[in-house]
């Protein structure tokens, strides 16, 4: 399977782990729990790329990463978007929003400079999430 | 069926026509080629809410959505959303971006305020829209 991680996406993230079509990675932006699915697809950059069968698993892993999000943090509401402007790789991001968070009502694409977790808050939510999205290699 | 369009979406938007599942809104913003995509159904505020095979139809019509505007529009990209934040009422935003819009390479959300369209554009468009995405009633 021909496929490589745009740079921009790496170096911004952790890896989760990897769904049936996508790869999870969690943002290491502590202000907002954050994960970005990248379907394991080399040349895609528009949903409609895709083809239908893997735009339902799409979906459905965006379903799922969004409620784990949610029950695990007690969110408000799941934002979830694939932008692209800047990173042509199609991605989806699902992003735990909350009513006292920096940016809040409005996007949080643009709005400030990324918080670094801590290490150690950085491998608890990572395992937290793989638990939550029966990924196996939980620490 | 019970369905109330939320009346912000109502206001700020033309009905372009109804798909399968959602019901298609141009946003009324000369800025931005941008759709609303609202499944035609109540009290659903997250992607997770709705059930599975309704998910697939929503990813389906929204990759419909945003390959008719690129094509119309010539678009750069698409950007695909489902926020919530300021209107709870499921919804899908597909907004054709180009890399000399007003916001670009940033979100359209929270970017300054709607320049409505002249009439005639709106309904050009709206007419154009209505061919793309095979619904009838075009005028």
């Amino acid at each position: 399977m021909d496929f490589r991680l745009d740079s921009r996406l790496a170096a911004d993230t952790f890896v989760v782990g990897d769904l049936g079509l996508c790869r999870a990675l969690l943002m290491n932006d502590s202000r907002f729990p954050w994960l970005i699915l990248v379907p394991r697809r080399d040349s895609l950059s528009e949903i409609h790329d895709l083809a239908a069968p893997e735009r339902a698993i799409l979906v459905e892993e965006a379903a799922m990463a969004g409620e784990s999000l949610k029950s695990l943090t007690g969110a408000k509401k799941i934002n979830v978007a694939a932008l692209g402007n800047v990173v042509p790789q199609l991605h989806v991001h699902v992003v735990a929003r909350f009513e006292d968070d920096p940016a809040w009502p409005g996007p949080v694409w643009g709005s400030g400079a990324a918080v670094a977790y801590e290490p150690q808050a950085a491998a608890r939510l990572i395992a937290d999430l793989r638990r939550a999205l029966s990924l196996n290699g939980g620490d």
